[in-house]
């Protein structure tokens, strides 16, 4: 039984944590923390849990919490973990960093596309990004993990195969996702007050999005060079769900055999992933409240493009059941354990 | 460890069971049966379930799965078990039925409500209306376990303590439901067309709908004597949840605290009922995916009126959950084993 | 050809007022206000009129505006029109007020439902209520017309017949109404946050929803003495749209042709209401973006009472287009002009 | 006042039909037909327009109805209009068809995508493909007009100015296009049952949706020789409108300027077409119920491509209103006749 902390709890992916980690066999939740509504019960902030989790919520004061926990998910808005993570807390506890801080390699991409500095440049190299597929053997000794962000998780798993055989062309990526309103976040803002954001769609952060350079930070690794994509979101009047299409033009020659080749020995044994049809495309509601991936790699042999489909939930396998997974591979848990539910379907 | 199957397995109250009974530690799901999709791999019918719940689905032969397992549950359309639930069956294995053959205690009700004739009368007396927390005793002992409908739940529950303790005029009775979506069924119809029922409400079945008598039995015997509602429920575009507003004079000189007590008294100790505060109203979200009900007695001093508010998961609560809740009643397991999800929220 | 000016253009109404005048053959729309957009362009504020509609929002004056307008619109929070009428501004100008601030005849009601003094108790004498199909004569030759709120609207004209033909008892009256999410504005709060709208229903103000009066006053004045009735509003998870299912006793021996005949009687020569048959119940996507009001008048020999179900866009017949069809009233155009859209249906 | 027909009355588009026609001061509604629900009332298959449009649909016989319309619309699935659009049809009457069957130039085409013979291959040299912008001039002589697709409105107004122009790689366009669930029309399909659609986001029709040769015919075209495009639909939980990003690799060294201005130059004066700052995108509930199409050509110098974003109402510039302004071009009314109603924006 490990003694977990949950900062930055009273979000959308903290009561997402909270679900599953009140079900893991092994875990003790001991502290949630929101400097936003410290001192306020959880049950006041979130009343679905009355009598649940009421617990007071603490100021989130990270050395103090290292001290009594094994592990702090850190659900905190980016420019704060970077600031207060040491090595010190790194010493006594783990940290599983939901936020965009330990998440890209290079500082000046990072204080570019976040348009601010970057405080905790001494702990980069030692933070492992906690795509748990990809880096699965780094994170079983890692001390801080990078958990990636919904967009691209679901972005670089449904091109990785792709790009690491060698079987599109790099320079060609193009990748066009779809999410759900919670993706944004509980504060508030015209833009997901009820009436403005149902019934209509619009892309948004075009050639800008914080995400892009996550995406091409690890499509470059699987590419051996360094990669640019356009990126391009979309807001969408549901809830939950990443719906990620991602265009690239085929090498000459590749054929739909090869690709779906290397997608099923990339992710054939993979329990999360499922490689699926292409008359049985992957949607959200197939994988929402789970934390599975679904992925169809489709050629068009007519454009000579691959058009990959990756659908996942965005606060699960895009936030807080990916960010399980990392844990029970740190503590040697088996990696299904606690964030096995079945899909919702509805 | 029983063995468990699912008749009529491809609806959704059908999956909503698949998925609870996957994760409750004392239950192999041992069949899965589907008229309409019989042959059919259920993870055909519903591509979430891919690779996690592929097997086929059979007929429903009700004599044969009674030999091989110990619970069975009906999720059929009304007339089908009363036809197929028989001594035999009943001698073999225990029948938790979700749908509405054996609810009513008064044949000629259901007759006229359902306009079909019962085939199953000999065996009404033996059945329990598996409303968990005022039926727990004879749920213990049941081999025949009639689950009730969403609104009857949540519509019962609501007024349930002011009639028991005879706080309101018994003639006075209001009900104004309102019910997600899948409530409908997953069967084809205009009005649940995305188009018909999004950005839309309705009434239906008003003075009609045959949740009617099932309420009246309930509470006229909670009341020792017959009442007589009115029950109006409504459309919303939403994908689940109910939420019921009853309304009823108060008798003369009852008191808010009278109210309360009652309350308390009948639920302050069920784990899955929560009185909230009336500036904590239920609400639909707050107990979404999970088998809670939760309830306000509102006393308005002004009219005289009490206004009861009451909310559930129709797929849950009203539904699959209470299924199972019964079913661990059944079977001496800890009550809330396997249901004792938190809210999903969102 | 007369000038008209809409004061709180920036709003849900304010839109809908703009949309429908710009179409209106007799309107030339000369000044838009907001004070909380003042200095910026429409087309800024909702970005769907780019082109259309791009005037600068000046701040409210009511005075400056009286001297060049016919007619001024005030979609205002309440407590400001009682403020800023004054006889001056209507010896200029006529005032259809979408406000609250003179709906109620009796001040002491407004200043304990609203919580604020009235400062314009010397114009309440000449305030015609604008319930154009029960005061359509004195609307007539109003200076200032008290234009009834969403719910108001659709609760009092769903009993008025009854009321008036004192078919029901006047003391069991309970009104359960839902709103679309337009009605709570386009101000953030986190009730209307997407995910927290979205796939809920909730009942508020419980007791205390600041219509009631309204609603009691003017079925007071039907009935020819004071009644009070149970209003409980709901939040439903759509953008537009009212569905008010009314309660009542019938008084005894009241029969289902007495109560069609109360009903054809007063509204069956109405352009704007629809007197629906009970298998054909409103619902609110029948009148969605029109100005009609659809109500059935249900008789339950069962249990001896009336449910009155009525629907309509509280943007429209609950906002915009009633004030329209009363500024047709009084400048003596074709009472539909301009507001005899189709409903849109979806 | 001219006499139309709506052929085909009873779908979403046939409704749309007769609300914008029936305000249109030149046209005078004749006849309504659809052999879905031939004999039925029109209010009874859509009961919103009770008392607004009772009249009894009939059986769709083109031949009759030429004789005494001056137009004829056609709401029909394809391969009808092919059959009975004739020679003789054509000199009583034109015929605007909003299906496909005369959009296709090349029969071949039409065969190979559509599964099915062509009929009216005499006719095809006359049809004008109606995107109005576009054929304006051909448009006004036309006797046959095939209005064009909602997805392809979208599309190739989004594209047009920049590949007229020269100025993107015609081999490197791929379109990703979302839409309200309208545009799979009334039928019933358990992919729009409400709680299937609601909540989810998925692709369809992946390389083989029918509206990719009608992209690629008018795309050629403004080319100058044959363009593959890669095109991919997506079913959105809203009712309607339409979303095309557009992407394609910008031909070397041009200009964000270039670009603006090949959009300018070709769109600047229509009044129906709005240029939207790349800060102010375009989104759906923008043009919601208005026949107005908004483009933003966003130039991504950092990945050098063009990503046109291009929004639209599916019912209305994407088939009912287009029609209607295709009509007006054909009969000499002023463009924007009857259809100048202002975007709904909720």
């Amino acid at each position: 039984m490990i003694n977990a902390a949950i900062a930055g709890a009273t979000g959308y992916t903290g009561i997402q944590l909270i679900n599953l980690l009140k079900h893991h066999p092994h875990v003790r939740i001991n502290a949630l923390t929101a400097n936003s509504n410290a001192g306020e019960g959880f049950s006041k902030v979130f009343p679905s849990h009355l009598k649940i989790e009421d617990r007071i919520c603490d100021a989130t004061e990270l050395e103090r919490l290292s001290k009594t926990n094994d592990v702090i998910f850190l659900a905190l808005p980016h420019g704060i973990a970077s600031k207060t993570v040491t090595e010190e807390v790194l010493s006594n506890t783990k940290i599983i960093d939901l936020g965009a801080d330990f998440r890209l390699k290079n500082i000046s991409e990072y204080e570019e596309w976040y348009k601010t500095e970057h405080f905790g440049k001494s702990l980069l190299p030692q933070a492992v990004y906690g795509l748990s597929e990809i880096y699965r053997e780094q994170v079983k000794t890692a001390r801080l993990v990078a958990n990636p962000g919904c967009y691209t998780t679901a972005s670089i798993l449904s091109l990785y195969p792709a790009v690491k055989y060698g079987l599109i062309d790099p320079t060609s990526i193009i990748i066009d996702a779809k999410s759900g309103v919670s993706g944004a976040g509980r504060g508030l803002s015209l833009g997901n007050h009820f009436c403005e954001a149902n019934e209509s769609i619009k892309a948004y952060g075009v050639t800008t999005h914080r995400h892009t350079p996550e995406i091409e930070q690890e499509l470059s690794f699987a590419n051996g060079s360094p990669i640019h994509v356009t990126f391009t979101p979309h807001l969408i009047p549901m809830q939950r769900g990443i719906l990620s299409v991602c265009y690239a033009s085929l090498k000459k020659s590749v054929s739909k055999k090869e690709i779906e080749e290397a997608y099923v020995d990339m992710y054939g044994k993979e329990p999360f992933i499922r490689i699926r049809r292409s008359d049985d495309l992957p949607q959200t509601n197939y994988v929402k409240g789970s934390n599975y991936f679904d992925v169809t790699p489709i050629v068009d042999k007519r454009t000579d493009r691959l058009i990959a489909i990756g659908a996942l939930d965005n606060l699960m396998k895009g936030a807080a059941s990916q960010a399980v997974q990392n844990m029970n591979i740190m503590f040697g848990y088996k990696e299904s354990m606690g964030i096995d539910d079945c899909p919702l379907y509805l």
